[in-house]
């Protein structure tokens, strides 16, 4: 079960049906491609399984890759890491051209055991290109070594510059579809590849993901507009902050922060329009960003995310402490109850201060769940981009910084 | 070498001498304490050495604490863990009551060699506390244990209720200052018991932060007040971004975003003050957060950190991957510099679009640098809070939630 609840109230406009029908005409249009990913798994799934069978047996798997090609796979990672089974691979993640993080990740595996994927939609991304030179170095592997391919495989658009190496030197390529931004690309082969080899049910994953599509489209609700009208008011708040409660879900910000402030920080002709998104986590942010929520600027949302039965729980102990005894609690407290229950005292805090707060809470945080979330959120981010009146789906503004850098130091 | 250089104009106004005095003022009062805290620090250095000689071989120094019992010790340590010995002990942190999260960390410690910090300035942390009972219960120890002192001590307030259960108990107790409060207690006992037991040359890192104490209070230059004055023009940006180069940062941005909202998100009267503080990894958070700091509103100012000197390097090789040519760099350029030169020229682009942009640059990332960059941005916290004439040292706002909770779930 998801549910979200708004704490808030978006009286029923024709605006709604108007932008009903504009995401139904973009959903319907196949212009953007990440709406059909649940069902386009089917064969992604097969073609993985088939590969496997190939492959040797394989300790680590290692993410080379950055932005849309590493968040997501992190998010889900981190969320269902609790599920990992121990004769499943682990998952590795290469993201940042930093000497002291590369030598940190590469110094614990072993190329034997190991299998880079190197994503990269565009197959250019420089920093991703720049740690799978210093991978092949590190190991003593290079392309047109026999063993290279067994080592190597590449996640990219069919057709890339990554594509085509890949195929020169017997490397597998999976595609991510090309009308797939990385961002929104979780669930296509950029998320799915990796998870499937660690283990994570992907099939469940993606199911989670297809229910989200189908409540939403068989228009089982209007929550989903509501809280995109509400965050994109003009009035209102530019701060989006999600609250999650358990550190699982400190990937699942990343990604979401990404999304949110890759999606809709735009230029709308002289206009510059987005939000700033931010992630905390519960109960921890409590003892940090929460003071400024309730008594800084009235510029925030607030969406809470908690898990109504966690995976695993343990009684906080009915002893006590002498002196410190004015914290004792009832009996039959659970630390996950305690955790749940915080979010809700936190919660009434803050709508009590006048904030616009909703809030999402998962039965499970299993793989469906998961799939549910990742969609949510992704329909949340196209929704205000209709809203908006923006192309949700480029990014423009980084373009200037790769320039200016490859002016200097390119070849 | 620390240097600041400010991308934006501030003009000598008296407003810079009145902020000058102020600071002066606060500082001669002693009222605020963790101005002292690199002078007090030799005592108790010597404090944890004489303790340290009657302790056993441990392995796991595990701090159990929340906030700004935990973010300060984990900033040091995270910035400062390429330079760990293998010999010195780990350190751990159990700041969620989330019971995935204590399981995954209680499971791969043993007793034997490990202790338990119980870190909380008041001593009646409820999350803090919960979690030591359920360490009492998971590894069979209990106050009145014979050996009880020898796993668990604390780091408190003199006289609070917790230092009164260490001395019931038998229980080690060192003390943060009561003029110290949570946030900017990472140079106190808090922060230095911790990292000293792990082998942080916590010498080094007070010397550091008395450097900058003595460079701002010999007023050597007027760049922090400058920076203080660009962050509360009442006109201006109120989402400060901190763009840190390298993944050593990660646990430092944390820390600047509690010391940033809980410090200075005040209500003053009527008013609601405040500013939104985002952590933001580079080159990472390029292929994230950085489109909305180009294309949308301008209503940040972004600080770039990066390290000139890197302790640990290693060459980009000078490889061609065929049909990848088209991002081959120049020969010699090694992974930090394209760190570094990636920085400069994102930041180039910043400034290109006219936001307010400043740079710190560390010429090492070591234990003298980690103590300047903390003190300064601790100074940069006590201007912000005086040019607004709100109290940066409490946190009025997060009492209720408490009070909700108790209400619920205490007995």
């Amino acid at each position: 079960m998801f549910t979200n609840t708004l704490y808030f109230d978006i009286p029923h406009t024709p605006k709604i049906e108007e932008i009903w029908n504009k995401i139904s005409a973009e959903y319907n249009s196949s212009v953007i491609g990440y709406y059909n990913l649940p069902i386009d798994g089917e064969k992604l799934l097969l073609d993985i399984g088939v590969w496997k069978t190939g492959v040797r047996n394989i300790q680590n798997i290692v993410v080379v890759g950055v932005g849309g090609s590493s968040l997501g796979t992190k998010a889900v990672y981190s969320m269902l890491f609790h599920e990992k089974k121990t004769d499943t691979p682990n998952l590795h993640f290469l993201e940042n051209i930093d000497p002291i993080a590369i030598k940190k990740t590469l110094q614990d595996i072993k190329l034997d055991e190991s299998l880079f994927l190197l994503v990269s939609k565009s197959g250019t991304t420089l920093d991703t290109i720049s740690i799978a030179k210093i991978i092949m170095v590190y190991f003593n592997i290079f392309p047109g070594d026999k063993q290279f391919g067994k080592y190597f495989a590449a996640v990219t658009d069919n057709g890339s510059a990554l594509n085509k190496f890949a195929n020169e030197y017997g490397l597998k390529s999976f595609f991510i579809p090309k009308n797939v931004g990385g961002r929104f690309s979780v669930l296509s082969a950029a998320g799915i590849v990796p998870l499937t080899l660690c283990g994570v049910d992907t099939v469940k994953l993606l199911e989670g993901a297809a229910a989200c599509r189908d409540d939403f489209f068989a228009r089982k609700s209007d929550t989903l507009i509501k809280k995109a009208l509400a965050c994109t008011l003009k009035s209102g708040q530019n701060i989006n902050v999600l609250f999650s409660y358990s550190d699982i879900f400190r990937d699942f910000n990343a990604w979401f922060v990404q999304l949110w402030a890759e999606s809709l920080g735009k230029k709308k002709g002289e206009e510059r329009v987005g939000f700033t998104p931010v992630g905390l986590i519960g109960a921890i942010d409590q003892h940090s960003f929460l003071q400024l929520i309730i008594d800084g600027p009235k510029d925030k949302s607030v969406t809470f995310i908690r898990v109504e039965n966690m995976a695993y729980d343990m009684p906080v102990p009915d002893i006590s402490l002498k002196y410190i005894e004015k914290i004792n609690l009832k009996k039959g407290i659970s630390a996950a109850s305690l955790l749940n229950e915080q979010a809700i005292a936190t919660m009434k805090s803050v709508i009590n201060e006048g904030v616009i707060t909703d809030e999402i809470v998962l039965s499970k945080a299993d793989a469906y769940h998961a799939g549910y979330l990742i969609y949510y959120f992704e329909l949340l981010t196209s929704l205000c981009g209709l809203i908006l009146g923006i192309n949700a789906y480029n990014q423009p503004g980084v373009e200037i910084g790769k320039k200016i850098l490859l002016d200097k130091l390119g070849k």
